[in-house]
């Protein structure tokens, strides 16, 4: 069976994006730093190389509707993903297929269908959680994931968007398996599994 | 010149304690578990080799009242700080000493004269700041931390004490320079530097 994956970038103090988020601030205020080690003083070969590293292995991508609203356009005529990307929504759209192997498809009845529907077109690759935060809580929450791959920036927000909440503590435990640090994000993987 | 050195553990929302801290809940609900890298499952001689390690090094230390106030009884007849422990403080009171190299200098000058009389103890060694929180924010928004060990223990707190806040974030910069990890903590040491 597939795995499932979440890979999130994070702040100092839990926060996936900082406040005030909204269309013109995707990432919120300050958010950007917590993605400066993909994208800060890197050749466009380099991210590229990043982006291969993130997916390999990958069979397919759920990500919520708002990160597929605002990345759509972002993520261009041949996304990085080279994998079937399913959103989360409550309205149905048709799919969009775009170039090397990447499409867009809707799935509006409800997460538990999107996972399982993730999880068959993995085939053997596995499946990557690609955020926003919302999505990644409610999937870790209901205890489907099995790694947790946090990029943890070197700078603090104060507020946003939380990765963790209440819920979320009761429901998993968290096991370090491995880091590594460059300068602008440690990177922490972690084992996931249910609560004793 | 002694290089000053903090050391915290923290949960993963970046919490150094949690919520109801008080006499009877030194650490807040949850906030043992912060420690637990260090003291659960570990023989007496194991919790004695990982404190050995953590200040080795060290010429001398600087805590807040609260912790002196809580930590003092429970350090017991020969501290592993085996250095004169600088305890910043609104009440005077007489130094205490203990077996080991080990003193508790009371300063009620203010952390300024408390920095520097810690400095001046360290002699060939580093000065480590030991805690609790309220300190630790006061030094690195100050700007005289040279160096900050942080030990994220897998779990959220969701409330508590925060490490971080709006002021620190404007003063300093963190660069991460080494990680490593074990099952019930995750270690980051960052490079401190005054903000650009």
């Amino acid at each position: 069976m597939p795995r499932v994956i979440l890979e999130m970038s994070m702040s100092l103090d839990g926060y996936t994006a900082g406040s005030d988020v909204g269309p013109d601030l995707p990432l919120g205020r300050g958010g950007e730093a917590l993605h400066d080690w993909m994208f800060a003083e890197r050749s466009q070969a380099e991210i590229e190389r990043l982006q291969r590293e993130k997916f390999a292995g990958i069979g397919s991508v759920i990500v919520g509707r708002r990160m597929a609203d605002l990345g759509i356009r972002y993520w261009g005529d041949e996304p990085a993903f080279h994998a079937p990307v399913f959103v989360v929504t409550h309205r149905p759209a048709e799919t969009i297929v775009r170039r090397g192997g990447t499409s867009y498809v809707f799935v509006s009845e409800g997460l538990e269908i999107a996972t399982a529907r993730a999880r068959e077109a993995a085939a053997e690759g596995d499946v990557m959680i690609g955020g926003g935060a919302d999505i990644a809580r409610q999937l870790l929450a209901t205890g489907v994931v099995d790694e947790l791959r946090l990029h943890i920036a070197p700078v603090a927000l104060g507020r946003g968007t939380p990765l963790f909440d209440d819920q979320l503590l009761r429901a998993v435990r968290l096991r370090p398996i491995d880091a590594t640090t460059e300068p602008l994000a440690t990177h922490i993987t972690y084992e996931v599994s249910p609560a004793g």
